[in-house]
């Protein structure tokens, strides 16, 4: 398999498109590192922990994404894991902030795992949580084709689950293969009518199943069990909320910890809460990134709601500052870019999350302690509004520009020609009508 | 096109299967009728409008329904609009409450209207309210496939609304061709992202496109166009709720009226005084009936909160009562049968629908107009509530059993063993993935 | 302190209210008792767990309620606990359903304990779980008058946390005294802006306080924590879900309990599906019933959405079928009264609770269970619906006419002119502007 | 009435405050200035709109807000209208955003409205739009106290109807003496239960009423609508959202225009979305501004969603780009402070709005139009987040230098004693129960 060759790749096009904007980065750059340090605050110490700061990107959000009514696919779309390692690899190398990715499986099944690993490695890509699938049958199942019609690992059906079970232990092995250090398990288990499940019943069933999963896998090997409020079930959903995923991992074990996408829950949650209650818990598992209006829209994190991430943030680094114990979450985006070019909403939504953990950095946390302890609301919130508001991009551009990355992703990204480039080379894929026809 | 030999077509096959239960539904019937009579009701008036009552099928609910993440299809899924019809003329034959079909074209269309008007007609079914389709891209589009990725009748491109607007005329004359009396027009036009849309000139461009069609139709021909909060555009809807259906509504003309699709509002939201506001403004089209408790979920009506379905119908009775101006809804069923057997679905739901009616029916309308008037809310309440608690499956039963419909309309199908024979005849679809890959 | 003379506490006036009703209610019963027979129903064994069936009475909800607006009361207002327990007097001996009153301390303190339960005892009343109050500040409180501005149990100042915790332990302390069985903790602390509280430190807090007084409570008395989404803090709130509850109450002890109120619960989410989960997990507390559309509306129980009270119940009736291991929940009605007369309320919520206890009875559990194994979503969803659609009302009315309660307790009520006796008797209260001025 | 005297208000005292601060304003705008001119933007434009910029006051929120469980004023409560607008003063001179001041009616009723302007403007202060109130009953009302409990402008009672008729004539008589350009008609008329109310005949009464109003009013003078989705009623209000608004504006008249109050909406609805269809249909009154997490939590503007503060300013300066006719929209805080000082909220609240202005006038609108037309989601949603992220801090507070008021409102504020001062000069007030009990 030979990698592509796409200025998007090369460092010295990278170099050649940040050269106009250099002058502009360093500028910005000094005086917001003078406006910091009027407030005490190191702007080098805060470049320094965005450069290091990483979150994996997911291999299936390459593509074209959609919605029950349809699909609407663009040019160049990748073909396999290797296609999609590539467009992952032009987002890490562009944007600086996703050496990772998360595989689904089957979706990114391959015959040879060493030579995935060191193809990605050729692209200076390594492997983070993988994803296991339940929700869709696959073609080499056994009970093809709707085992799953009705549940997987929550399944009234013995042989279902027992077969769901093996998908995941089998998922688990992928990732030992590759280095990843845990498995994401989301299913659609639930209802669409009172009455269709017994909610007791059917969350027994599925704790027993992971169960037999956590015991299967190596001692270090963690599960991250993902609640969603509703989709594709309309009724029920067996692990809905953090409470069932919290409930369900304190009967799994130790290494069963709990992630939280951000757009799976119910109108008006307040998501830092339960950020903050899982961390209490020693659950948290770690993070789907994406943002969201409605429903689990998969929108390009910190597109819509941008003070709820910084939020979510603020937890985050409030509990390094505490120093919360064992707390070492996971970060990745999940998102479905239904009108966008994915590489383009991916680098920008790297971006958009390493710019809310700035801004949670820049938070004066000893200051906001006393405002919290006097009972101070107003300089309390004023505190977080001011680390909010202030304008991180110049740190954002100067950590990308240290790391050879681009200034301007988006625009580097349609310098480099390389989406036209792919679809001359990828064959088209058709469209759809999505799930309703 | 030959048509199905069925038992479940059969009117000796059904009078068999209700034989057994005859006596049961006399018995109750009657003492329901001395019940009502003492609350000064007269249950065969109840009864007579129950039979006259009817909703329309959706012509593509007959197949099994999907999300963005799979569909699970069962067998013997209809092939063509032919076969839906067959399935139609089950639903009707059993249930007795949906003589007419609404078609979605592209999907149905043929190339003969008259055969296909004969054909509906032979199995005692008429056509009602047609659907148009601009959500997805068609095969013959001149602008296939990505023509209305960012929108249709309110797209920036002019060629693309032009083809849209061609569309939308095209369904109207095909509805003329089979006897429909207006055009339901529903599209997904909006954004993802903050920014993506000039939601005033995109309002202006759709207001203009849909004067473009109405202009084209017929004089007595109505347009219905039918808001939706969200999904497949998760920022923005062009048609977001009733107010902009309205002020559109308005401007196009008069017999351009608001449809209301029970799932397709915001949380929390009292529908029913959205269809008393419709009526109080002559602009109710009528509905699309399914049930939600989270988004646009389009299960079966009735399925998650009948209350609320009663309270529709009780706005509805009571515009009859008052006699408000150019009352004359029309009534759809609009859902996606995912984990149903969609003829059992769809017979079940146009009972629900029906005895939201009869339920409504019940209520002491004048004896409600005093309690209001009086501020009376407990006595106001409970009038409501005892129509609603008071059990009409006997005159449901009755009224399907003097139709020739069938007392039990799930346990005849079943019996019938029409599913089996259907399956055997049309060959397995494949399921699929949704639209997310 | 006398008790009031007053026909709606009067046997033979109820009898007589009752006389022309009876026939009738006989009738309906009859025929009700040979259609449920022909379902396998025996009619006899619903209504006497119907009559069996008790709900605890708000001693607070007996005066008018109101709005952060305004506060219209009416007549009659209760002065003092004396006045309330007549009136849930009243409510009880109409409507047989509220054998038992919920005491709201410092509201319903008194000198003698011993007198006040002798003076319920003479009404035919006893207590129930008490409730503290720590969101307003009392007269005597050592730190009055603004100690819960900022929160109470989870109050930064180790002095106000002190006060709370003291206040819950005397509220314990009487709770003995009268023969309640449990303390229910329902507390405001949170916050109005992001910042203002630490959420971890404010709920190790919290569980820190609630642990001291569970250490100083008796054996067997229990402890129940009660989550709301929000309101009175607009931000944030410290018991906001119930997954917060659960972690709280594993850390306190296996005498505390999660109590789950209809009307504190994030939009759409699935209540009944809580309630299964609570109960798996073995910390049930039991209810506060009452209905809502929007927020903590404290609307009458099964005013709203009647079919997910239903549903409710039918997790609890599943729960005795399954001999779920320690379950033994507590209910109580909590509601806020603002337009009807209280005491009309509380006997039409009794009833509605009542009424979805009843239907839940008439499920056929071994028909579900199977539905359920055979994934038969239909048939399972019928199995309840028809269960909801059965009028219970005749086994209702039976109920309480075996109990010497009235068939019609609205009716009755209304004939008793109790209302007009006790406006004569107990001075005009001031109406008000609630809290916005 | 002598006016207060306090450094707050002192001129000499505000620069010696900034003095400190002045060097590091000049610093920080100079560099925005340079990094705003690359992007080809001239600050000095946007410093002077944001200064002319303004947003009234409203005088009900300088006093200590509350919740229906609880009230805990803070010291120095303003007593009438003429502490009132000391306190405003107070906003206005800090904070320089405030000029004028929205009263409330009867609350700030007074005998002489010549010697009440003339206080205000010694004080700098103006008036703007009005309030009525029917929400509550009023001292004088004749048919005192309980004439509001089921309604006002729509009650059933037409003499209900004429006494809130006439007191809204009133307030806009006493709004012609003040020089106030409208008046706001907000009611919590509703309904509790379904039932009580009859949706139709309620809102034709409601009409009936406002348009009483509107013939009573001289030719200039505007009525402004605002609509609110619940509370104080939870099940239905007459005027529950924009669509029932903007019915009843233009069954009215052309003065009668629809104002938005942020907090007012259903969960997840866009309600930039909404500005921008009141802007089409020519009847967007204005706003009242504040911030919700929940429901109308009447947070501090910009304390929750900033980005949606800035999407609304988004369409507004849309509006004016594109010359929308008839755009004249007013501009008030409507919030209740229940934990902070009322003062420093109103000024943080006012600098928000400012913030949000500031913003959107950043905006690339010529290249955002471009990107729209042109389908490019990507770089159009960028344009807006670009416009967000960066930092205006330094603009506004170069525009309140220039204007005489304080970089740092709150620190100045908190520097110079007012709060205590009035504490000693004004007596505490009760705090409260809110309407519960």
């Amino acid at each position: 398999m030979d990698q592509i060759i796409s200025p998007a790749l090369d460092q010295d096009f990278i170099a050649s498109e940040n050269a106009a904007l250099t002058a502009g980065v360093e500028e910005d750059y000094d005086a917001l590192g003078r406006a910091l340090d009027r407030r005490g605050i190191d702007i080098e110490a805060i470049t320094r922990a965005v450069a290091a700061f990483a979150v994996a990107a997911p291999s299936w959000a390459v593509g074209s994404g959609g919605t029950r009514f349809a699909r609407f696919p663009m040019g160049g779309e990748p073909r396999n894991i290797f296609d999609k390692l590539e467009d992952c690899a032009v987002v890490n190398r562009l944007a600086g902030a996703t050496p990772t990715v998360s595989l689904h499986f089957p979706w990114d099944e391959v015959d040879d795992y060493k030579g995935l690993t060191e193809f990605a490695g050729a692209l200076g890509l390594g492997f983070d949580v993988v994803n296991s699938n339940t929700f869709q049958d696959h073609p080499g199942n056994a009970l093809h084709p709707l085992s799953y019609k009705y549940g997987s690992l929550s399944h009234t059906d013995p042989a279902v689950r027992a077969q769901a079970v093996a998908h995941n232990i089998h998922c688990a092995e992928l990732a030992a293969k590759i280095g990843a250090p845990a498995l994401t398990i989301w299913l659609g288990d639930g209802s669409n009518f009172p009455g269709q499940s017994n909610f007791t019943r059917a969350f027994e069933r599925y704790i027993d199943s992971v169960t037999t999963v956590y015991a299967a896998v190596p001692g270090g090997f963690k599960l991250f069990l993902e609640h969603k409020m509703y989709e594709p079930a309309f009724y029920s959903t067996v692990i809905q909320d953090w409470g069932s995923s919290l409930l369900a991992a304190q009967a799994v074990g130790d290494n069963c910890l709990c992630l939280v996408d951000l757009g799976h829950h119910a109108p008006n949650v307040n998501i830092e809460m339960i950020v903050a209650r899982l961390v209490h818990a020693g659950k948290l598992a770690g993070f789907h990134f994406n943002d969201s209006k409605y429903g689990d829209d998969d929108l390009d994190a910190g597109a819509i709601e941008p003070y709820r991430l910084f939020l979510v943030f603020n937890e985050l680094v409030d509990a390094e500052y505490r120093k919360a114990p064992g707390f070492a979450p996971s970060y990745m985006l999940d998102q479905s870019h239904n009108v966008t070019d994915p590489i383009e909403s991916l680098m920008t939504s790297a971006v958009e999350v390493q710019r809310a953990y700035a801004q949670a950095l820049l938070v004066d946390r000893a200051a906001l302690e006393g405002f919290q302890d006097a009972n101070d609301p107003m300089m309390a919130s004023q505190t977080l509004k001011r680390a909010f508001t202030t304008d991180v991009q110049p740190i954002l551009a100067m950590a990308r520009l240290r790391k050879d990355a681009a200034i301007d992703p988006v625009g580097a990204y349609r310098a480099s020609g390389y989406r036209s480039a792919v679809t001359r080379i990828r064959p088209a894929k058709a469209g759809g009508s999505g799930g309703i026809v």
